[in-house]
Formats: C-alpha cells, structure tokens, sequence
C-alpha cells in the first residue's frame, strides 16, 4: 500500500536535483490535498513530488510543469513505476504553457527557473480561493522575492519555516550526521 | 475536512510540552499507518499525536498512554474537540498498564520515562512484524539507548534524523527565524 | 587572563537580547581585529560584543551606538566589569551620531534599527580599505538588504553563514538539546 | 598578520576530511589557549586546528598525533604553510606514543580512532588542573561515550554545543544555502 513519504532511494534519479523524503512529507502535508485536488508541481525535476501529488490525490490530477528533458523523463518513468496514472507533463518554462490549464487547487513549487513575481501573477489567475501554493526554496531571494509578493499582494497569508534535516548514516559501529540542505518551506493561503 | 498536520495553536494545551506540527507530520507519515491500524502513543502528552493517529486511522484505534494527571485530561479535551472517538486513554508510565492491549501496528513514543529498555522489550511482545516504532527525542541519552537496543536486537533495522525547524515570525515588516528544539525520530521497523 | 568568548552568563543583562557566546566568537574572529583596531558596534544591545572587542583591540577604540536608555546603561556596566576601558558609548540610531567619528577598521553590526542602506552608505565613508563589516541577522529583510547592497556596490566582497547552535542542557541524567535562534553571519570586506 | 579562522582554502587538503572554519575557530576559542600554551591534536587531519592552535599559542608548542601517512604528510606541509615551527607530530594512534609527551593545557580532539575511555584516561594523566579537552564530534557514539565519562569521572565538568552551519553559496543572482555536517563541541575542563 501507498503511504505518503516515498523512501528517496525508490525514485529513478538522473542528475536532476531531488526534493527529499522529509521535505516532500512536509510540503504534501502542507498542500491539504484532497482525495481529487487539481495539483501543478512547478519545476517538477524528477517528479518525486507529482508521484506523491498524484497518489495522495488518486481522483485528482496533476501537472507537472518542467523545462529540462532530461526532468520530463524522470518524471514520466517515475509516474510510470509508481503507477501514477492521473499525471500530465508539460516541457515549459512555467508560467509558460500553464494558459490552457484547468483551475487549481494547489501548486507545488520546487524550482521557479527565476520570474517569481511573473509565475505567481499566472498562479493566481488559476488557484483557487482557499488554495495553497507551496514553495520549497534555498536561494535568499526565492524566498525574499515570495515573501515580498505574498505580503504586498492582497487576498493571501502565508507562513513559512526552515526545515533542516540530518540523517545518521549506519557506518560500523557508528551513526554518522550526514546533513541535506535546509530547505524554506513557505505556505501561502489564498482567502 | 481533516488534513495531517493540525495548526499547533489548534490544540488544547497546559503547561504540558507538545510535539510540534512538522515534528508530528514527520513522525505520522514515518509510521505508516493505514485505516485500521492499532497504535500506541507513549508519553502521549498533550494527545497532539493521538489525535492525529486517531484521524489517519479511523477504523482503528489508538492507546494514549500517560502518566500525568493534567496530560490525561487534555488527551481527553483534544480527542473531544477533533472528534476523535477511538482514542483509549491509560493513565499509567509504560510500559506499565501495557499488559492487556491488544497487539498493535505502530507505537509513537515522545516521552519514556526513563526505562527505555524494558519499554522496548515489552513492546516487541505487542508489536506485529512489519509494524514500527517511532521515536522522538531530544535527548542525547534516550537516542543512543534506542540506536544500542535496536543495532543489538536481532529483528529490527532502524533509520534516523535530526530535524531542525525554526519558523518565520511575521513582526512588522520583517520575519524572524524563532527556532524550535532539534528532535531525532527514529524510525524502527521490525522485520 | 581574558580569552575570547566569555561566557554568556558573565554579562550584566536586562531585558535586551544579547548575541550569544558562539555567535559572538564567530563574529569577532571573521571581524579580523588587530591590537589596535578602530570598532563600531552598531546596535550594541547589552555591549557584549563592544567588550569583547575592546578587550581583543587594547590599544584600539570601540565605539558602540544604541538608542536604547537601557542598552546605554547596560554596555557602561558591562564595560566597567570586565575593565574595558576603551569603548566610547554614543546614544543615537545609527547612522546619526557617526559623523564625527574616527575612521574604523571594523564594524558589527547585530541590530540596524532599519536603514540598513543608509547605514551601509554612512559606514563606507569611514570604513578603510581591507576593512570589514560583520553584519548579524536574524530577519530574511535584513539579509537581503544586505546582500543586495554588497552585490551592487563596487569595492565590497561578502560570503555568508547561517549558524544554528543548540546548547545540550544537564537535567538529571540528561543531555537536553535546547535551540538558540539561528543567526546569519555576513562578512563584507572593504577591497 | 595571522587572525584566528584560516579560510578552508588555504589549507592543503588531500581527501582526509578538514575540520572546517568556523567549527575550527569556535574548538580554539573553547581551548581558552594562551601564548604558550601546550596543546595535544589527536586525530589532527590534515593539521588545520594544529596549525591554528600553534599560531594562537606561538610560545608553547603543539603536539600532533595522527596514525595516517597522508595525514602527517599533510599536516607537515600546512605547518610549512603557516610557518608553524611549534608543531611536533607523532605518527600514531592515540593513545598510544603519547607516554612520553610533557603534561599539557589544551587538547583537540577530532578523531579519536575508537577507544575513546582509553585515550580519556591517558589524557587525565597528562592534563593540568583547569586545562580543557575540546571533543569535536559527529557521532552519537563518540558523543554518548565523551559524555558518559565526563559524567561518572570526578574532577570534570563539561559543557556541549551542536554547531550546524550553512553556507551561502554565490551562484549567478544567487544565494544558494550550503550545509556542512552538524557536529557536537564538547568542552571538557578539569577542575
């Protein structure tokens, strides 16, 4: 059976970055999907988190919006492995590509390619009231520019943590700290 | 609806220290429940985690057990004020009072006690195999008597991280990290 | 004999926030003080790090800003117990009150009231060449302003840390992670 | 001028792992090191804190104490570097081959090899009254066990700290957060 927090090492993986176990959990929980939410992953790398996405939300869809080839491979042989079937790739550069989409109800934002400000003016034509939009981010400025946006913009609340996860590595005899990068985590509600 | 991950000032709460909303997202997920799963909260506290057991597993039940007077009452509050009806509450330090529960899928610990060994030995006569224990700690003794038991125990593999959390505090125009206190969870599974 | 870092406990403290021990260490060793170093302390709260960059810069001068009646109060008491007698206390919201001063060699800077550009500006008319700016922050706006400003202007070079220390407090048998707030350090160095 | 925090850069550095900045700094500012200190560096490395504790107490002397080739290869050529004439190394596993080493105010410990009680209790005949051990540590064992001894042992106390530190890497328009492993600063001093 499925449980939400996929073990990392299941994912097929190129060289695309990956959204780790702990940090997936957190961001899903997050999202409050429902059994049929309508979910766009922006910037979806490997699509760990549509896989998830799409198994929390079996009657639902999810858009997994990614630039790269090589992530828009990942992405369909990971929705392949995890018999993820409700999941629509698109290769574009969000916010391109996302005119013709339906209405959503979440938005998981792993990577942002850099028009924030731009990409969450589209979001917001799409999401809709009571929706949240996720975004993970380890640059200053992803996260001052969302920040920025979620406080002048009106219609929005947003709470955001740091998340910071070491794993004990099993070496002999020993449990070795290994760290992951700290990830902000920032959940904005739209009233 | 119920979404995993109740707002932390949702809960009722004394002067009884609770696990905090990413630390019991974490510590959920990593317990695999499923619908009908039988589960023992141990040190369960403020009856944050019980709750949140009780409403992934409708169908099952949970063992909320606790020592303190004033932790018993407010398991007892929060289970009345989320609608969580299949929660049993024990007022005993386990693994006391432990004897006549039925066989169980996952065990949450957040608090011990102390006797940690007879804690886990008594659990592993309750335990189903497959099923899984999860430990929160804080403490640098209580993660290295679960790490020696569980690398000891024949059985058992484990995993475990450190998760730091500090969240934004919006104050003015600005937001200030306020950090939370590091938690291992361990994650035990029996084989 | 004074070594660097005094204890945390040692300071003559109100209710104003102090930066702590290992912060302080961090941010007077990548200050790179001589024996005879000009310093402002912008911001100097309870003047820990004005102490101890007295007392590291003996034949220098530091000059502490604060607004704050009772921050004033609390950097002379601080000073007179550890017998530092080279700090001159100014009480203005800096930059005003630095117009007068000395060039430096070093500035702290651990609260900025604000303007954070107008103080940049002010501080780069009296900072040497191969002088450093040691900027403490816990805001993500503070950061920010910050990196932005260094990455503008021409003659700054910068690199940043964010530290999280976690103190293990004895309770009984016990080892106790407490948090402190995690803190950015930035290192601005005048070519 | 030496200052006290070398960039990791500077060292020479094969691919044996290098305490890193600011854990070096805060490890030498605990040592509470004076000009002429003696100072034993178990498990030195490739000699970073050795070279800094040599220029720290340029009248004392520093005996380095590592069982790798490559690691006395190292240290030797960082001692070159940092013109550290103070330094003596001993190609050994603490604690062997330190018998014959004069009593000592500072010890640095950074990899202990395993035996960790056995090289406690030879440094405690070498150690002088109100000289410190400053463990670095990245494993529950190696903390439980530092812990542990200080506890039952008469004559300590011991004060610990968990440093986690990010960099904030340049990338482009950037600033990307970059973790280094946590590791536990163990201060041991003798009464």
């Amino acid at each position: 059976m499925y449980h939400l927090g996929i073990d990392d090492g299941e994912f097929i993986r190129g060289t695309v970055p990956m959204t780790k176990q702990e940090i997936r959990i957190l961001t899903l929980a997050k999202a409050h999907l429902e059994h049929d939410s309508v979910i766009y992953d922006v910037g979806a790398g490997t699509g760990s988190l549509s896989v998830e996405a799409a198994l929390q939300s079996p009657d639902g869809h999810v858009y997994a919006v990614e630039r790269n080839p090589e992530g828009v491979r990942l992405i369909r042989e990971n929705a392949r492995k995890f018999r993820a079937g409700n999941i629509t790739i698109l290769q574009a550069e969000a916010p391109d590509g996302m005119e013709d989409l339906p209405e959503c109800d979440a938005v998981l934002i792993g990577g942002s390619g850099g028009n924030l400000v731009r990409l969450f003016d589209a979001l917001d034509a799409k999401l809709r009231r009571g929706g949240r939009i996720i975004l993970n981010c380890i640059t200053v400025q992803t996260l001052m520019q969302c920040i920025a946006y979620m406080r002048e913009k009106e219609g929005y609340t947003y709470e955001a943590v740091q998340v910071q996860v070491s794993r004990l590595q099993q070496v002999g005899a020993y449990d070795m700290a290994k760290a992951h990068n700290p990830i902000y985590i920032v959940t904005c509600i739209k009233k």
